[in-house]
C-alpha cells in the first residue's frame, strides 16, 4: 500500500488547505490591495480542473504516481475590498498557495451579492439596538420583567426589484425568559412581531417590518395584535435542567464497543479505506464535507460527491414572508454554519474526526475543530438464507461506514451523512431537526399559514428542497444515463398469454435536461458505462437510483420563490461536466431574484451527454407542515437516497462478510418458554 | 402497576395458547370426530372479538379490571377430516378451551383451499421419487457425478379453471453438487427445466411440465435446452466454508453492550412495557407477529397492527410460470414458516425471545422456541438543537424498541420488524434478501423476462406486493381518515399576492374504499378521532403516514394474477372494522382464481366510515428486476412505513430523553489536527 501514499509534507491535491497554506493565500491577497481595506470571507481548497485531477487520481489508484504531474495547491479566496469613494467590491481570487501569486481576480459583478458570514450578522445585531426605529418600536409593546429582546439574524430572501443593488439582513425578534437564568431559555416560545431591516453597506436599520398576528379570519391583515404580545405565549423549554420533571430515568444506557477499534482508516487528513472502499473526504465552506474519488476494490464509482443546495421556502402569504426563502447552502455556506461535534454526543462507538480551516474578517486562519466525524455502525441484518432441509441459517449484520457533518442555522439544524455499506451501495441521508420558525399569533385563533404549535406561536408551513450533485464515473468517466421503467403489455398470444409479463424499457438521456420521478412506472436513474459489460448479465455495469418522488416547489411559478430556484422544477437534472459548476441554484443565492447559472441554466445548454463525463443531480425534499410533536425541539425527520450497485459487480459484494455471532450479545430466553 | 397485571394462572385474553390449552382444542376435536381420520394442520388462539375485548382492555389500562366480564380462552383449528369414501373435508372449528366444548365448527366450502403445511411438501417430496414420469424425465438429462436432484416444494399458483376441485403442488428442480460434502452446497445455481405436478388427494405426480430454457430471441418456445443441462452453470456458494477465499478478515467486532440490560420487560409472556408505550405481542400461524392494544402514557393508539399479506407474482410469459405466484401469509402462513432464532446472531444487544406452539398433524402440539425476538437499538441522532449564542448543544439519540421476525420461503426470506419509538412513532420494516428464485436459461442468451445472475441461471423479473393492516383506536375506536393534500393556490391581491402561499386541502373518507398515493400532492393520510381537540393547534388529535407510491401489480387486468390480487389495486384501503376480517386477499389463497373475501370486498360494502371503528389497510411493494449482485444471497431492500403523531401529544414526546454523552464512546482526534 506504501506507493498510494504521497509524502506527508506534499499535501493530496485534494486535501483541505492547512493554515499555513491559507495564511500564504491571505498574504497575497493583502499584497495585491495594499491600499485598500479588506474584510476576508472566505479561503478555501480551489479543487484542480478534472483534466489535471483525474490522470493523477488514476495513476494514483494504480500505484504508478512516479512521473505523473502533481496539480498545483490553489486557493480560493473571497473577500470585500472597500475602495475610494467608500465603494465596496467583492472579490473571488485564485491563488497558487505554492507559488504564493495570484492565478485569477474576479471582481464580481454587482447583480450578485457575496454569501453571508457571521460577521454580517454582528452588524446587525449591533445596529438594532443603536436604531431609534427599532427601541421605538420595541416599546410599544408590554414585554414583562425579566424578558429581554433577542434579534436573530437572517438572511433577507429574494429582494423586491427596487431594491436591486442593495445589501439587506433581517432580524426576527423574540423575548427570553432571563428569570431563570439560564442563558439556553428558549426564546423562539416568545415570537414578537416585528423585523428590523438592515442595510448592510451603511449598517444601519432603515425599516421596520410588521407582522401580522391574526388568524383564519383576518387575512393577510397586520396589526391584530396586542400590547400584551407575549402573554399568552407558554414557556417551551428543551434544556435539560430546565424540563419540568427533568429528563426521562427509565433508559438503560446502550453502549457500542469497539475493542479492536474502527474497521476503517485515515491518512494524509483526507484518504479513507474501508472494506475495499477507498475515497477522499474533502470540506469547505459552501458544500460541508464532499466525498471524493469514490473507488472499490480499485474501479471507480464517483468522481465527486456533495450536497449543492437546499431552499427552504415558506408558505405564509403576508409580507414580508414571501422573503422567507433560505438556500442554506448558497446564502451562507453549510460548511460555515457546520457544528463543532467536541461535546461528543452526536455519534455511538469509536469516532474519528477531521478539522477545517476558518477566516475571520480580518484574515486570522483558525482550525474549527471537528466539523466532520467518522464512524461506523450496524444496520440490522445485511443478508440471511436459511436452508430449510438442513436447517443452517446463515446471517450477516449490515455494517456501514458514516462520514457525518452537522449544520445549525438560526432555529434549525440538518445532520447530513454519507454512508458506504458493504453490498456497495452509497447513502446520502438528511436528518431535519432543531426548532421550527415561528411567528406571533393571536390568543385562540388558527391559521390557513401554519399550525400553532405553543400558545401564541404559530408554526408556518414550509418546504425543504436539497439538490445532491453527484458526479459519478462508473468505471470511468465515459457514462451514459438511462431512465429504466417497468410497463405493463397487453395480452397477446405471442407476448404475453396469460398476462403477468411485464417488460424493461430504457430510454438514454442524450442532451442534458431535467426529468421527474415516475414510481407508479418504478422508474429508474440508471447511470452505465457502455463500454463496459458484465460478463454475466451480458448488460452494461452501473450504478442505480430510484429518484425519490417528493413534492416539487409550491410556490407560483414566476414569483420569486420560484424564479430563484428553479433547480427545483426536476427531481433529476443531468448536465455535461463543467469544471466549477457545481451550484443547483448558482454560485450567489443570497437576495438573488433569478437562479443564474445554476443547473437549470446548465440542462438549457442541451450538451450531448452519451457516453461521455455527465453530473447527475438529484433534488428531493419535504414539504414540511408542522405539528404540535415539532414543539420545542422536532424529531429528526430522515430522508435517505440510495446508489446501488446494478450489474457494476460479479456478485452480491457482501457475500464475504463473516457471519460469525455476535458473543457481546445476550440472549435472555428464560422467561418466555411456555408449558 | 400490581393492579396492572392478572393473576399468572389466568392467561391474557391476548397471550398465545398454551400447549395445555392447544392440547384441550386437539382432544376435543378428535373426539368429536372419533371415526374417521384427522390431520391438523394449525392450532391457534382464536382472539376474542372485540365488543368483548376492548372492554376488557380498556379496564385493565385503567387499572381497575375488578368486575370485568374476562373473553373465553378460544382456539381455532384448523384440519382436515378423512370420511367415507376417501372423501376430504377440510374444517375451521372453534373450542371453548377452558371448558372443553366446541363453539364452531365449519366444513369449508370446496372451492377454497386450505393453505398447506409442510406435510403438503412431504408428500410431494415423498411422491416424486415414486413418479416414473420424474425419473424417466430426470434421466433424460446428463447430471454430472456427484450431483444429485433436488425438488423443491413450492405451491401451485393460481389454478386454471378446469382444475377447479384439484389440489396440487409443484416442485422447481434443480442439482446439487454434492462433491464438497457440504449439504449446504448452494443447489439454486443449477437449475433443472422441469416440473413436477403433485395431485395432493392421490399423492401421486400427474404431470411433468417442461420449461423454456431459451433467451429473447426463442420468445415462448420450450425445450431449446441441451441434455447436457447443466455444464454451462457455475457454482456459487454462500456458506462460510465454501467460499473461494473465505471470509473478509478486516472487520472488526463492533458490539453492542447493555450492561444494565434492556430497558423493556416483557410480563405475561405477551405484555411488553418501554418508554412509555405498552402493548401486547401475539404471534399466530398465518401472520407471525402481531401487536395489539398499543397505549402510550395510557392513551390508545392502535387495536391491533400485522401484516396482512404479500403476493410475489412472477413476470415471466412462458408457461407454466403464469401461475408462479406466491401468497406468502395466505398460503402457508408466514408464522408457520418463522425462523427459529436459536443462532442468536440474528441480532445484536440484550435479546429478548417470545416463543410459539406449533401443531403436526398427528396432533402433537410442541414449543416452536424463539420466533419472535425483542431489543433496543440506536438510530443515530433523535433531535439536536444548537444556541449559537451560548454555543449549548443538546442532542438526543435516537432508541427504538424492535419486535422482529424472520420467514423462510423456499429460496427467499422476509425480515419483519415493528419499530417503536421515543417521539411516539411506530414503523413497520421489512427486508427481503434470500436467494433469488431463477431457471435454467441456455449458455450465451439473455432474456426479457430477467436477468441472468450466474452462468445458465436466469432471475427472473417479479414483485413483492405487502399489506399491512392497521387497526387503529386514536385515543379510542371513533376516528375518522382524512386524505391531506398541499397544493399551490393561484396569484391573487386577497390570497396569495407574492404566490409564495399554498394550502393545505383535507378530504374525510366517508365510505369504504380504495385510494391510492399522490406524493406529487404531498398526500398524507390523517387518521383523526374528530371528537378529541389538541387544546394547542386546536385540531384533532391524530396519526399520519405517507402512503408509499410504490407500483402497482403489473400484471394484466383479468389475468388469474390479477384476480387474485385485487388488493394491489389501491396503495390504501379504508374499510369498516368487522370481527376476524384481517386478510387482504381473503383468508384462503391457496389455488385461488380471485380474491374472495378479501379488503377489496370488504371495501364494496360502501359502509360509512365516519367518525366510527374503522381499519386502514396501508399496500406497497418492490418491483424486482434483479440484478448480478442479488446473487448467490441477496443484500437487504429494506421498505419503511412510517406512522407519527400529529397533534396527538403536547410537543415532542422525547424532549425529555436524556442528553449526557455516552462514555463509552471513543473520540478519536489525534491525527487530524491540521497545522
Amino acid at each position: 500500500m506504501e506507493n498510494l501514499k504521497i509524502s506527508s509534507r506534499t499535501p493530496h491535491p485534494l486535501e483541505q488547505l492547512s493554515v499555513a497554506e491559507a495564511t500564504v493565500a491571505r498574504d497575497v491577497i493583502l499584497g495585491a490591495h495594499s491600499k485598500t481595506v479588506i474584510d476576508f470571507r472566505t479561503i478555501s481548497l480551489e479543487e484542480p480542473a478534472k483534466a489535471e485531477l483525474l490522470p493523477f487520481l488514476d495513476a494514483e489508484s494504480e500505484g504508478k504516481l512516479s512521473g505523473v504531474a502533481r496539480p498545483r495547491r490553489l486557493a480560493r479566496i473571497s473577500y470585500d475590498v472597500l475602495g475610494e469613494n467608500k465603494k465596496y467590491g467583492f472579490y473571488e481570487s485564485v491563488v497558487d498557495a505554492e507559488e504564493g501569486k495570484i492565478v485569477a481576480q474576479d471582481l464580481i459583478d454587482e447583480k450578485f451579492q457575496a454569501p453571508l458570514v457571521l460577521d454580517d450578522f454582528g452588524h446587525l445585531l449591533k445596529a438594532v439596538w443603536e436604531s431609534k426605529l427599532f427601541t421605538d418600536a420595541i416599546a410599544k409593546f408590554n414585554i414583562p420583567e425579566g424578558f429581554e429582546v433577542i434579534v436573530e439574524p437572517w438572511p433577507y430572501g429574494g429582494r423586491d426589484l427596487e431594491d436591486e443593488d442593495k445589501r439587506y439582513f433581517q432580524g426576527l425578534c423574540f423575548a427570553q425568559d432571563k428569570r431563570n437564568g439560564n442563558p439556553d431559555s428558549n426564546f423562539y416560545a416568545y415570537p414578537l412581531p416585528l423585523i428590523p431591516v438592515l442595510d448592510a453597506r451603511a449598517k444601519e436599520i432603515i425599516r421596520i417590518d410588521r407582522l401580522g398576528t391574526g388568524g383564519k379570519d383576518d387575512l393577510l391583515a397586520k396589526g391584530t395584535h396586542a400590547k400584551d404580545i407575549i402573554e399568552h405565549c407558554k414557556g417551551s423549554e428543551y434544556v435539560p435542567e430546565l424540563l419540568e420533571g427533568g429528563t426521562r430515568k427509565d433508559l438503560k444506557p446502550l453502549n457500542v464497543v469497539q475493542p479492536q477499534g474502527p474497521s476503517f482508516t485515515i491518512t494524509d487528513e483526507s484518504l479513507v479505506e474501508w472494506q475495499k472502499w477507498r475515497f477522499r473526504v474533502g470540506f469547505n465552506p459552501r458544500e460541508g464535507a464532499t466525498i471524493h474519488d469514490v473507488r472499490y476494490d480499485r474501479r471507480s464509482i464517483m468522481y465527486r460527491l456533495a450536497l449543492s443546495e437546499m431552499t427552504v421556502p415558506y408558505a405564509d402569504a403576508r409580507a414580508p414572508f414571501h422573503r422567507k426563502q433560505a438556500f442554506d447552502f448558497g446564502d451562507g455556506g453549510a460548511g460555515s454554519c457546520a457544528n463543532n461535534l467536541e461535546l461528543g454526543c452526536d455519534c455511538l462507538g469509536h469516532i474519528k474526526y477531521l478539522n477545517a480551516i476558518d477566516t475571520k474578517a480580518d484574515g486570522t486562519i483558525k482550525v474549527s475543530p471537528n466539523v466532520i466525524c467518522l464512524h461506523e455502525q450496524d444496520n440490522g441484518i445485511g443478508w440471511k438464507h436459511t436452508n430449510w432441509r438442513t436447517g443452517r441459517a446463515v446471517v450477516t449484520r449490515n455494517r456501514e461506514l458514516v462520514v457525518q457533518f452537522i449544520i445549525t442555522l438560526a432555529n434549525y439544524e440538518y445532520v447530513f451523512a454519507y454512508k458506504f455499506d458493504q453490498s456497495g451501495g452509497i447513502m446520502i441521508e438528511t436528518r431535519a431537526t432543531g426548532i421550527v420558525s415561528v411567528v406571533n399569533i393571536d390568543p385562540g385563533k388558527t391559521s390557513h399559514y401554519g399550525n400553532v404549535v405553543s400558545p401564541g406561536a404559530l408554526a408556518q408551513n414550509h418546504q425543504h428542497i436539497f439538490a445532491v450533485r453527484v458526479d459519478l464515473a462508473i468505471d470511468g468517466t465515459n457514462n451514459t444515463v438511462v431512465i429504466e421503467e417497468s410497463h405493463p403489455v397487453p395480452f397477446s398470444p405471442e407476448r404475453n398469454p396469460a398476462g403477468n409479463f411485464y417488460e424493461i424499457i430504457q430510454t438514454p438521456v442524450t442532451k442534458s435536461q431535467g426529468f421527474d420521478a415516475a414510481p407508479h412506472n418504478n422508474r429508474i436513474v440508471r447511470i452505465i458505462n457502455p463500454n463496459k459489460i458484465n460478463p454475466i448479465s451480458g448488460k452494461p455495469v452501473s450504478y442505480k437510483f430510484q429518484p425519490p418522488p417528493t413534492q416539487k416547489l409550491l410556490a407560483q411559478p414566476g414569483s420569486i420563490q420560484s424564479r430563484r430556484a428553479q433547480f427545483t422544477n426536476h427531481h433529476v437534472w443531468v448536465t455535461k461536466y463543467r469544471d466549477h459548476e457545481l451550484y443547483a441554484a448558482g454560485r450567489y443565492t443570497l437576495q438573488s431574484q433569478d437562479e443564474a447559472n445554476g443547473v437549470t441554466d446548465a440542462a438549457k445548454r442541451g450538451d450531448s451527454v452519451e457516453n461521455t463525463d455527465l453530473v447527475l443531480w438529484s433534488v428531493f425534499g419535504l414539504t414540511h407542515n408542522p405539528r404540535v410533536e415539532d414543539w420545542p425541539v422536532m424529531p429528526v425527520e430522515i430522508f435517505q437516497l440510495h446508489f446501488k450497485p446494478g450489474d457494476f459487480f460479479g456478485g452480491n459484494p457482501s457475500i464475504d462478510v463473516p457471519s460469525q455471532r455476535n458473543l457481546s450479545s445476550i440472549l435472555d430466553r428464560d422467561s418466555v418458554v411456555k408449558t
